[in-house]
């Protein structure tokens, strides 16, 4: 099979949607957080971004897609991309090395939810470096590179377990490691600049089209279809958190984004395996299910503060689920739950335990070695400076 | 014939473009009205395309694309996308369908010009509704499914009868159902973040080439002719509009991407028929008559607030008109006026009269059942508060 | 050769990317500016873009890819795009026009960091059209319409000559003639909206892929080659340019973004040449000349303000080097330097001479005629209220 060149054309700008979600995410947070940090957040998605980049060449996509060790991990036959080339079948091998780049580095840049507004950037990097290596490039090696889950038949399109999953159980433990906030719970903690946040929530309903119907590989019926449950799916995710809240109260701006987001990640596992009425169902669960988890993380007091294992966590394991449920064969292949196929929904659900309790546990452990040698957090003074100031020396205060 | 990957590339990632121009929308809006109700516009555009999105795989695109009933809309055929899959001739059909979805949620953002910063998001919503279903649907059938226009032989590219006549003169009738803005004409209603106006007005013309281009249907010289045109009107557009605000003024940038909507407005009927030397006329028209429509409107002490009926209205107009003028048979096999075909233009004029009252009519219609049932306005106090905190509970003036 | 849709596909699009770079460069410098110049950084890029467009259309586009006269410029066969069709080779002549478009349109928004926060628009838009037809034409018909360059064998993949070295040294000799901003040296001048300069960075890294991937005008494996190394070498120099900031003070997010754009600058050249290996390097050492340069140009009390001289114009000469150092013909079919092969190198030396002497002196005359006549420079007393509110009647600060 030679080089297709619509297909090739599809995964080069697929490619380039997914990086945008990168910026994309930072200014998501960076709206969410207080002005003090705003440079801070969008400065971390970048450098996140770019440590992945160097990481992912030498050998993290190695590590991911080199050939099986034992269901756990990749070798190093692709170190420093030696083999990775030109050429390809129906695109070229390097196109699906930097398409799984971009994930990669998105992943990471999701995980600073958990230690927003109070992170030393250098220990985030050195973590960041090691949690890639450590966490996701085994994940990505389970779901798509031959790995044990593979094996098993799971079904995780494009990456419910591998990306969202593991980047909000991550925030979850980086959370717990880090500690609250400064005055978190005393004080207001409101986000200072929404319309960056609706704007970084565009960045990323936009680059899901690239992240989701891009992993069909190739620009089909497949892609086609992956591309119209995604869309479907924000939609019902917007509009079930914009109405659960405002039973509540108000329909807030931030959260329909939320919802949004919540059915954007629910899908990202189901978007090759579901059609377009299933998709209503996922999206508007999601943003039930998801804005539920944020209440209770409220509730616990536990300051996960940007909300990625609500959204991101738990909408990635109800996607990874619903996978197993809504799953039709006319669409990717396989059947799932409601069209009878309990088995499929079974493996499913150990897929979402074992990385659950594998991102929560290296995580908590990666975080707490960091904190332990380098420190993770800034000083109470810099804390209430800011990052913007104490990290990065500028500030958008002038 | 079968699906071509190269085509299907593209068509996936101009529907991913289009999808932005609708954020895009919003954030155009958001500069341009008071701080107050700067998240409400972004939201607005959010929700419309969330809306239209269940609204469009339920039952909208069958409306618009299901079997002919009588010239005037489809019948329910494609209900829940029955029948809609991931095959197809070129492109699968489920691509189609969202590029045609795209279309609609746009459509109905540009509409909030008419009722910004006074209207609940509640009835919003439930006229969003109506709207898009009464009024969207059935042109975007008479031009596209087959409806009496495309019988007539009318031309239009990529919409600009169903989306800019349409949501321009439906943002004429919705201002006068709605009546202006507390302290209209007595207090400046100045701009309040211009840099957000000339980013939304960015991704609006970087969306805009998924827009007509994409309306080939074909990665082809068509689709290179349309985005040709595209850019060439949009750059004469801004131009125009630039020189014209000059010589009673200084030269305004949102005077000058005022003038690049404008452009892209006129050239969207057109973009598959006429050359580039035409599009500089057209758009340079355009941007001159649109600035003439906004000065009309403003000293007529209409509060059409943020002037979709000057640009995308008037500009649609001048657009259906202009193809009919400058259509060249070597582009898209239809000549024009200029080329000896006066036919031509009085279809083209036929079909730009009754869109234009169709659209004021019903739109009317509908804005006056929903205000006299659910109220469109809010409560003269929840305006002078404005809607980002009576409406979303939210602030950007934190 | 027919067309081919993917290779179509692939390019429309990429010409959708370059095109969002223009405002995402007027976003990009409108962080750095002081407040009061905010929307006319952006304002500016637009217009160089609308400018240029019409210019292009009309005879640079002939002016660059007419046949070729004495190796220097290109004839007006194509006068009014005449004989610029749908049909082609690959892709339609009309969409490798546009592509070419929108790269003129953005080399000339970047030059405007020469002349940041001080000049008269309508003197900015007299000099741009000279520029664009004495300047940026010919050196692209050098580079890629069959010039002299080409002719010698000189390697340039994107534009590290046509658009950084030209446009880098072109913002230096503006600066030189329109002299520096009133109190510069004395009063701090810092970025007013970094987070607007992130996202301007985000656009511009984002459409970049567009701009080199785009070069190989396929969608194939070089294609793919220079995506990789592409996003390597932008990572590589923002992490370079951080962590040498960080040795001096903070690491700063504008030092990071700017050294991820150096990157970008010095692999434009190379991008379909060199290996990923080689973009690390390529990208790290850019990250850290061109650091160094913005440190010597502020040591030397030089106002280009936005530093495009020292990142495109020290880039790209890095850039152009770097091609006939680390060419490999695995990749592009030449070997450079580290290969054995001295003579490309010294190709690529006589050609960034000539570029770096033909930009820097006929920009400088051109700005000197512009300044001589119309007067480069607005008022003094403009100049302190900004350029928002001076040249444009519209302003940020309400």
């Amino acid at each position: 099979m030679a080089i297709d060149t619509g297909d090739t054309a599809f995964i080069l700008i697929c490619t380039a949607l997914v990086m945008l979600m990168t910026p994309g995410v930072g200014l998501f947070y960076g709206g969410l957080v207080r002005r003090k940090n705003f440079i801070s957040m969008i400065a971390l998605a970048f450098i996140a971004f770019s440590v992945v980049t160097i990481q992912w060449v030498l050998f993290g996509y190695s590590l991911a897609f080199g050939s099986d060790i034992g269901g756990l991990i990749g070798n190093l036959e692709f170190f420093a991309l030696r083999g990775v080339g030109m050429g390809g079948e129906g695109i070229p091998d390097l196109l699906f090395m930097v398409f799984q780049l971009v994930f990669a580095g998105l992943t990471l840049a999701i995980v600073t939810s958990g230690v927003a507004e109070r992170v030393k950037v250098g220990s985030f990097i050195v973590f960041g470096l090691l949690w890639t290596t450590l966490v996701y490039d085994p994940l990505a090696h389970w779901a798509w590179g031959g790995g044990w889950a593979a094996q098993l038949g799971a079904l995780d399109f494009a990456g419910g377990t591998v990306v969202h999953i593991s980047s909000g159980f991550a925030a979850l433990a980086l959370a717990l490691v880090i500690g609250k906030r400064v005055g978190f719970g005393a004080y207001g903690m409101e986000p200072h600049n929404i319309p960056m946040t609706l704007l970084g929530g565009a960045l990323l309903w936009f680059g899901w089209f690239g992240f989701n119907a891009g992993s069909a590989l190739a620009a089909n019926g497949l892609a086609a279809n992956a591309f119209v449950v995604t869309n479907v799916s924000a939609a019902a995710g917007a509009l079930a958190w914009l109405f659960a809240a405002w039973i509540r109260g108000k329909p807030s701006s931030v959260g329909m984004i939320s919802g949004a987001i919540a059915g954007l990640v629910a899908i990202t596992p189901a978007a090759g395996f579901v059609d377009a009425m299933s998709a209503i169902a996922i999206g508007a669960v999601a943003g039930i299910i998801c804005y539920a988890a944020l209440l209770f993380r409220v509730g616990r007091g536990l300051d996960e503060s940007l909300d990625a294992w609500a959204v991101h966590g738990v909408g990635g394991v109800w996607g990874a689920l619903a996978t197993g449920i809504f799953a039709v064969a006319a669409v990717g292949g396989v059947d799932g739950l409601i069209y009878g196929n309990v088995s499929q929904f079974f493996i499913q659900m150990i897929d979402v335990a074992v990385v659950v309790v594998y991102a929560f546990v290296v995580t908590f452990v990666l975080a707490k070695i960091v904190d332990m040698t380098l420190g993770l957090r800034v000083s109470e003074e810099e804390e209430y400076v800011g990052l913007d100031i104490s990290q990065h020396g500028e500030s958008t205060q002038v």
